[in-house]
This record gives C-alpha cells, sequence and structure tokens, in this order.
C-alpha cells in the first residue's frame, strides 16, 4: 500500500521517533507548528482515529507523549489535534503552543528532548 | 468552587446534553465552530485532559460521539482538538468541519440528532 505512514512504520521512509511500542508509534511532524511537535500513529493502517479499535489504548499514548512534552519544554498547556483530511492514516497530534519560542526544525534535539522524558 | 463546567455537571447551569455516564458528560458547546459542536469533559475537575487519570475511558467516550456524529450529520471525517487555556476543566472538543453547512444554534435538533445515534 502507497500509505507514507505505512512506510515510516516498516522504516521505508525515515524519521525522529520519540516513542515506540507493538501497536502504536510517535514520531516529529516533518512540518512541526512547534519544537517537538510530535504524531502519534497505530502502527497497522486505519485511515482515521476514530477506526482504531483500541482507542483507549491509542490514547494512553498520546497522554504519555504530551506529559512528556510538558516536562520537555516546561509548559503546562499542551494541544492535541485530530482531523485527518492531509494523511489517510490515522494520526493524533500532539504539540505546544505554536507562538512558543524555539527552533522547530532542529529534530534531533527536540525528539531528544521528548525521549529522555518518557 | 466556582467553575463553570463544575455547575453544567451539577445541574446549576443548563446545557444541551447528548451523552452522560457516570464518570463522563458530552453537551453542545454554547459557541459551536458546526452544528452539533460538543465538548467532552469528565464529571470530576480536573484542570486539563492530561490530568484526567482514566484517560483511555475519556477518549472511549470521546469516539463514542465522533462515531453518532458520522452518522447524524453524513460526514466521514470528524475534528478534535484539545487546548485548554480557556475553561480550566478538562474538555476535548468533538466537532465536523466548520465548513458544513447547517445551523450550528439550532442546539436542540443537533443534540437530538447526535442523541439517537448514540
Amino acid at each position: 500500500m502507497d500509505c507514507v505512514f505505512c512506510k515510516i512504520v516498516k522504516g521505508e521512509i525515515p524519521s525522529y521517533k520519540v516513542y515506540e511500542d507493538d501497536k502504536f508509534l510517535a514520531f516529529l511532524d516533518i512540518n512541526p507548528l512547534s519544537p517537538g511537535h510530535t504524531q502519534i500513529i497505530p502502527k497497522a493502517h486505519y485511515k482515521f482515529v476514530w477506526d482504531v479499535p483500541n482507542a483507549g489504548e491509542y490514547f494512553e499514548v498520546a497522554k504519555k507523549i504530551a506529559l512528556a512534552q510538558r516536562k520537555a519544554f516546561n509548559k503546562e498547556v499542551i494541544w492535541s489535534r485530530i482531523t485527518g483530511e492531509e494523511v489517510p492514516h490515522a494520526h493524533i497530534w500532539i504539540f505546544i503552543d505554536p507562538k512558543t519560542p524555539g527552533d522547530k526544525d532542529d529534530f534531533e534535539a527536540n525528539a531528544e528532548k521528548i525521549k529522555i522524558q518518557i
């Protein structure tokens, strides 16, 4: 299947991973709105977040990333957005306020900051 | 406590409810972005979504509302947003594309459309 997120899961396209388990993967968005802007996806292909059967488990991973970003960027407020039009593979965005100063394109450093807080 | 969402939970402020169980409440946003725009909140007071201990269960309720909105408004794509600055009581938004035509201020009819799909 020609799905860019499936290719990231398989390692055919590189990504800045911040978390991975047997069912889910979290990696930095390549067009970040703020430093550390993360995408959380199921490894199996589902078109929309609402199609993922184990939604509770999925959201627990999103929460894990949100709590790590809180510590990594010293922010109480962490945003999340679910839309679904751009890439037809379920994804939850977790990100800090886009007005936050910092280099959002320093992917390596931002991924590291989040990873050490998980 | 002077929290507007706690007052909605207690029934001291009226709301257009679409779903309720022992832990969570879903009701229409009073400043809707689109017809049926719903807020899902925990009945207990937590400042942010990320502070709610049973996050998985919380998100399963959000999914229930998203799936009901899909049928109610005949939309495949359902959006969600979590911010947290406006009201200091955890809330998840579930809503359809704001460009969707329809009367977003007809709260009674929109609540009914969602309720019958749950």
